[in-house]
């Protein structure tokens, strides 16, 4: 990996390429954005240079896509004519299904790879992103078949975000979206439901809170633009996901008049510790400002 | 306020003897635990003495019982005969109305306040215990009529709370249990629902998570034997409020098929910010350590 062409340099975007440099990648990091995004990541350092999509798929041997799901359908249908058999096209995309089915369908077997890093804060754009943002997450690639994760190319990269701090884990592209719709989508849906509800609390009321009311509101204020895509990339899988948490939710109902909360509080806290055991930290464990 | 004895010198109690040294405080601060708890207060510095609950009666003329809401019902009993007329016995009980009807069995009319601090972490004990853990969290007061804040000793304590950093809230305890059934209990059981869904996934799917799974089941490892007399003494509105969030839930379950969701995702960000702009902070936003 030699040159590397990021569309859009937002919060993703513009980590990978912090972080990129930050690693010591010393090849050359173009940027593909609107032109105030462009202004922004060069006095960032994000990237070195501001280029059209044509140039960037002439120039680079890696493509990232770091733009909202709609928006990376769309670049990959304008790539398609235009990419270099050598060239390895990858994606940061929140839903794996939909783009990896497009992307097969815009370059055929080969060129390919989507990928999902698990990190990211409610704060949006470039001027957010943090050469740590990816330190210690985990990197999901979803190759449509393991040959795809043995090209030159793709090996370079992959080794460039483990630099990057990444742990790499690799799913199918159905198993990666059935498991985020329960890891990422159902606690993004269970903190919007949760702030709605509070919503109807007047301000003196809603004072009468403490640490964990704000903990569980904090996803609450993530951009819809950003959700919809995901969502609606995703949706029998979250709807699915959202059904499973109403049954518990119904369930933990009853055994409150029974008072059998306690098994519930266990496997709860058993699931909450496992979590915290496989590797996973907040932002604010990891010593990063959060954003709210 | 020259003497005050704490009893129960875990979590919340340690906190308000290390927060009034901190304020300033040069009376005496007693306590009353087990052996165990008391050496380990000493050696916090939390307290100056560990006593029974008979001599702290006797000597304190104001009374923090900071046990489990159980253990402060059953103190109550055993308060009753022993308090001298010009004493104040108040308490940090998560839930009041239970609280507060024994004390007035007890007491009759005088001698209690009830009061919820909404500050906590889910490590517990003394060896937890922050002389910031009060500063900037609303310290809820429940007193059967106005009255009963207006007598000297309340007054002093109340300004001691102050000179801790809370920012006190004046409820009826009613009021006070019907509020935080939705700002406390709630997300509580949002949180072990949640844990609760996840715990059926194995550890490499459960990697497969970000930042916001971590926010989302912090509460989720929080201790039943606290929560149980939470839940237990406050079990009507807990029901009433996971009824409403179930059915908003639903909602937008539905909504997610009708891509409607923009409204829900706008109303929510937006409690969820007014929430931080009622003066309600994160441990981790105010510095503090967080536990998991």
């Amino acid at each position: 990996m030699e040159t590397v062409a990021i569309v859009g340099v937002g919060l993703i975007g513009g980590s990978l390429g912090l972080a990129l440099r930050a690693a010591g990648f010393t090849g050359s990091i173009l940027g593909v954005s609107s032109d105030a995004t462009i202004a922004a990541a060069l006095k960032r350092g994000a990237i070195d240079q501001g280029v059209s999509l044509q140039t960037a798929a002439e120039s680079a041997d890696v493509i990232y896509l770091a733009q909202p799901i709609s928006r990376i359908l769309d670049t990959l249908d304008q790539l398609g004519g235009m990419v270099r058999s050598d060239t390895l096209v990858t994606d940061a995309g929140s839903t794996k299904m939909e783009i990896v089915q497009k992307a097969t369908k815009v370059f055929g077997g080969c060129h390919f790879l989507g990928g999902h890093p698990l990190a990211g804060k409610e704060a949006r754009g470039v001027e957010a992103a943090d050469a740590n943002l990816f330190q210690g997450r985990t990197y999901v690639l979803t190759p449509r078949n393991s040959a795809e994760l043995d090209t030159k190319q793709t090996q370079s990269f992959i080794s460039w975000l483990q630099k990057c701090g990444t742990s790499i884990v690799v799913l199918s592209p159905e198993d990666h979206d059935n498991t985020v719709s329960y890891t990422s989508h159902l606690p993004q849906m269970a903190s919007t439901a949760l702030a709605a509800v509070l919503s109807r609390l007047p301000d003196d009321r809603l004072r009468v809170s403490g640490p964990g009311a704000i903990d569980m509101t904090r996803l609450a204020m993530s951009a819809y633009e950003i959700w919809d895509d995901i969502l609606s990339t995703n949706r029998d899988a979250v709807d699915h996901a959202l059904g499973v948490y109403i049954d518990k939710l119904t369930e933990i109902r009853h055994n409150l008049q029974t008072q059998r909360l306690g098994e519930d509080f266990r496997v709860a806290a058993d699931a909450a510790i496992r979590l915290r055991h496989v590797g996973v930290t907040s932002e604010s464990e990891r010593g990063l400002t959060p954003c709210d």
